[in-house]
């Protein structure tokens, strides 16, 4: 069912550094698969209180929040949910009649990953990365009960500042440890970056390990995820991760949960 | 041409204390007719500063503006047009790269029907109304020659005030003058209000009349329209007006002028 515009359609948005065209055509086209009068636009700015001033006095029902916004919105809003709170970096605000709570739906979509791909609770980890993802992330994991985990960072002090507030051990670099899953939360396989055709992790440490896990969602099939595919490993992909927090968000912004068939398409058209 | 959204379409939104369909109606009909990567949102807001706020920092390419915003938008931009200086009261922000000048196009458009109507220079009138709109409509009219006018207006001061900044007379009610062109700029025969059934001028004012001119859209055909048709007067109707002070926008925010057929559709689908 197409909707026509009209007065009453709610806008959602985005906000990040470089808006992307996932979000939006998943988003737009949930709106029109299930009839509800919603329209989705990507915005980047340069003043983000300006921004988040205007998300509130127009009245605009959500907000995703990517880089490099995560942590400076967090003064800009009236209230933290808990998957926001403890990490305190945010990419999902919902305005309810100018009261807008911010959540952090990529740590909802990594806790249910963990879940759903049955990671095992007592798996060790190496974790690499350190930003405003890598947080979520190792909270995710702190959360869900993986007590045995690693953060590998070039960057000392915010590696060791992450490691510490989870209780994980910091290196700056990978030796011959291993770990029985391997994450990535760094550009490294990202289409355009420097190190798009590396590895995020040795060739050894993959062949040792149980899960391969990256949040690299362009591409996601990463040199690190061919690699754990190939070698027949459990393989998490930035891809259902962008999936589930987009599909998150969208139940926070409608009150409305697609079908898993919905969802699926829905993601399907989004990267077309 | 249906465009798909993506991360490049505009947004361009309307600001107003009853957000109507007409605006958004007319213009996403047009965008969509002409393949332009635009979208057009209907918006209200208890915060003016922050909703031109969002405006800038958001990129967000054009607003039209309605009551009650006409005046206080003024202190927020940063250039006004010829059309809106004079006037002191825009309907219309054209966003460029974050500068923000404000136009009139309610005034443009009346400027422009005087002339496509042939209203004749010397026609003597009499203005009904002393608001933001027939400050528009008593300045295109003082602009375009219309040297000999009355304004009529129960509240003294705003009717003085309007008929002595622009040259012409002022009085509370209209007696036994005769005007050749009668012009309503009150919400007298507009649906929805305590005067909706009533005649804007008396009987015997439209029967010595030449030009009937109501600035009423909803209806366009108001009593005072209707009594003026059967007359056998030239009409201009306030569909007129609305309908070429939002192509005006659309020319403004798109750089793109429709064809007189195209304009004329899309007036069609935006009433229906």
């Amino acid at each position: 069912m197409q909707m026509n515009p009209n007065r009453d359609t709610q806008l959602c948005m985005s906000l990040s550094g470089r808006p992307g065209n996932f979000g939006l055509r998943f988003h737009n086209h949930l709106y029109e698969q299930l009839g509800l009068n919603f329209y989705y636009k990507a915005f980047s700015s340069q003043d983000l209180p300006g921004a988040v001033g205007g998300i509130r006095a127009l009245g605009i029902r959500g907000c995703g929040v990517s880089m490099p916004f995560k942590e400076a919105c967090i003064a800009l809003v009236d209230e933290l949910d808990a998957s926001a709170a403890a990490i305190q970096s945010i990419n999902t605000i919902v305005n309810t009649d100018g009261h807008l709570k911010a959540y952090n739906t990529d740590y909802i979509a990594i806790a249910q990953l963990l879940e759903t791909h049955q990671v095992p609770k007592d798996s060790t980890f190496a974790l690499r990365g350190s930003g405003g993802m890598a947080k979520a992330v190792a909270s995710a994991l702190r959360d869900g009960g993986y007590s045995n985990g690693l953060i590998v960072a070039r960057n000392e002090q915010a590696g060791r500042a992450l490691a510490n507030s989870l209780g994980y051990e910091w290196q700056a670099e990978l030796g011959n440890e291993r770990a029985q899953m391997l994450i990535n939360v760094t550009p490294i396989g990202m289409t355009g970056g420097p190190e798009a055709e590396q590895l995020a992790f040795a060739a050894d440490a993959i062949e040792k390990a149980q899960t391969i896990f990256d949040v690299v969602a362009i591409p996601s099939e990463t040199p690190l995820i061919v690699r754990g595919r190939a070698e027949g490993k459990r393989v998490i992909t930035g891809l259902e991760v962008i999936a589930i927090q987009a599909l998150e968000q969208f139940v926070l912004y409608t009150g409305v949960r697609p079908t898993d068939e919905q969802f699926r398409l829905a993601v399907e058209f989004a990267r077309s």
